[in-house]
């Protein structure tokens, strides 16, 4: 069954089926309500790939992120999805893995009209920004989230990293730390350079040396972090506080502590950027500081949707923060 | 610039422009070559849309699970990208948050053609499976993993949830419990009954008696759950071991243990089926059944695109399963 069919048996043009069914003001409630009908009595549904040509819209969004096993992107997912579900609009998701090279054949995979716009955390590999600038020429609805690429003028949706980066390593200095040990992702990555700073101007604000043996940036593989995170925890001159930047950081720092039977925070405290469920219960609680995820996953869509539909005013150069939350446990006590 | 016009710039026809697009056996490799070039040099990107109406194919894979936020369904999603990437296909992500409604919903919006095939993972919700059987009888391969309808003849791809619940109850049991509560999900979903069965089995092959005070149903409302888990623990015959069907229900058992005063495993033992990444760092770290999350998104992956490419023999009554593994730590000691 498709237009032509329908619009036959209903004994009236195509574009009158047509423009009924798009619920078009040109057309009477009388015969929109006979078209309906009509089409759910035969079971007629609009073919999307015609649609999609006739109306250049694909009804789809993507969302290309570093990973989907995590706390803040699992939840900025669910933030996302819930306004797409309100606009009757579909989700694509892309997972980079962390790899530039991924990241530019996605992005060069939906130039051609196949989504209607784009949110993306960047990877930490991403250092060229050829990719993005070509999705921005090509005017396609892009929005940043978390990890952002600051030179680019689209809209982003990010969290007050600095302060926070501040804020946590006050926390750790006013409970007695002054050897604060930094694990850093990749520098390049917006997230992680705001973080150092509030890091590092919270030393200074306190009258603490930078020490750069003490600023180390790990990556995605456990037993490579684990082995890092070993040599520093056996230096003469161990580190008495650490600040992970991420999750997966702090949980590899647990892990070398309980193999080195160092006690945490007695030996050593430990405080991290986190959504972990399990943040409470794990021995000792871990003081997170926790991220808006879902709230920063719903701001960077409703901004989307807003320039999909060409609402408002220029956004390009707009820039929304959602502040974390320090969330002390025991892991700093 | 389309098809038309980078045929006539190449002064050859549509057909075969499109043809060496798709690297068709019929056009010489010179031919080939000389089209990319053009194309390259032209900027032509094949709008999928207009390909997708010619192809009958949206080179779209859609999957459907209760959430996101989640150690078994991010890592399952993993698998399953990590197939549809290496074939060029694109992920639609939709979430039922354990709602039918939704579920019903989301498998009308796929009928008609947006999508080559479905992967999903039923709501704890769904009775009724019309909507399923509806997606069946349009010959839209479909392939179910995790959380199956037993009764619908399309491949499914599970793990040995009789057997885990059967392993999980004696493990129990050998650690000296005696009175051993389930904390179930709607025994209409065929993990939970299955799971429930191993654990009844369990019971009886042990001579222990079956109290059907102790197999309690629960569902993702966390402070609900806990109120429930509050109750049985203070109960004067309260259970000496809690048998959780998933990680969430664990979870809140850590935390009224904790808000009660009880030891685990001193006062009550517990196990649960879980993926999550911390359960060795808990306070006591926890014994799970650990299930091959992302293997069996692959392997379900796997199977949706020998169907869609309609390879092999025939896959209706296809039942794969991988094995979990029960993790013994210091909640069951």
């Amino acid at each position: 069954m498709n237009l032509k069919e329908l619009a036959r048996k209903l004994n009236i043009s195509t574009s009158t089926v047509s423009k009924a069914l798009r619920d078009s003001h040109e057309i009477s409630e009388a015969t929109k309500k006979r078209v309906r009908a009509k089409a759910k009595e035969l079971n007629y549904q609009v073919n999307p790939f015609a649609s999609g040509l006739r109306k250049q819209k694909s009804k789809t969004i993507a969302v290309i992120i570093p990973e989907v096993v995590n706390e803040f992107f699992g939840p900025a997912i669910n933030g996302i999805e819930s306004v797409a579900q309100a606009k009757g609009y579909h989700v694509l998701i892309y997972l980079t893995h962390e790899d530039m090279k991924k990241e530019i054949s996605i992005t060069g995979l939906l130039q051609n009209g196949r989504v209607d716009g784009i949110l993306i955390s960047v990877s930490a590999q991403t250092r060229n920004i050829s990719h993005l600038e070509e999705v921005k020429q090509k005017e396609i609805p892009l929005v940043f989230f978390d990890r952002v690429i600051d030179s680019l003028p689209v809209p982003k949706v990010i969290t007050d990293d600095y302060e926070s980066g501040f804020k946590a390593t006050n926390h750790l200095i006013q409970g007695g730390c002054r050897r604060i040990a930094f694990l850093a992702l990749p520098r390049t990555l917006s997230i992680s350079s705001k973080r150092m700073n509030g890091y590092l101007d919270a030393l200074k604000k306190n009258n603490l040396p930078v020490d750069s043996n003490l600023i180390i940036t790990l990556n995605h593989d456990s037993s490579a972090n684990k082995e890092t995170i070993r040599k520093l925890l056996k230096r003469k001159n161990r580190p008495d506080g650490i600040f992970a930047s991420i999750e997966l950081f702090a949980i590899n720092t647990y892990e070398v502590c309980e193999e080195l039977k160092l006690n945490i925070p007695i030996d050593v405290k430990v405080i991290c950027f986190s959504n972990l469920k399990t943040a409470s219960l794990l021995n000792p609680s871990m003081t997170t500081i926790s991220q808006p995820a879902y709230e920063m996953g719903k701001e960077a869509a409703s901004i989307l949707f807003k320039m999909i539909e060409k609402k408002g005013h220029n956004f390009l150069l707009e820039r929304t923060v959602i502040n974390s939350t320090l969330v002390p446990r025991n892991s700093t006590k």
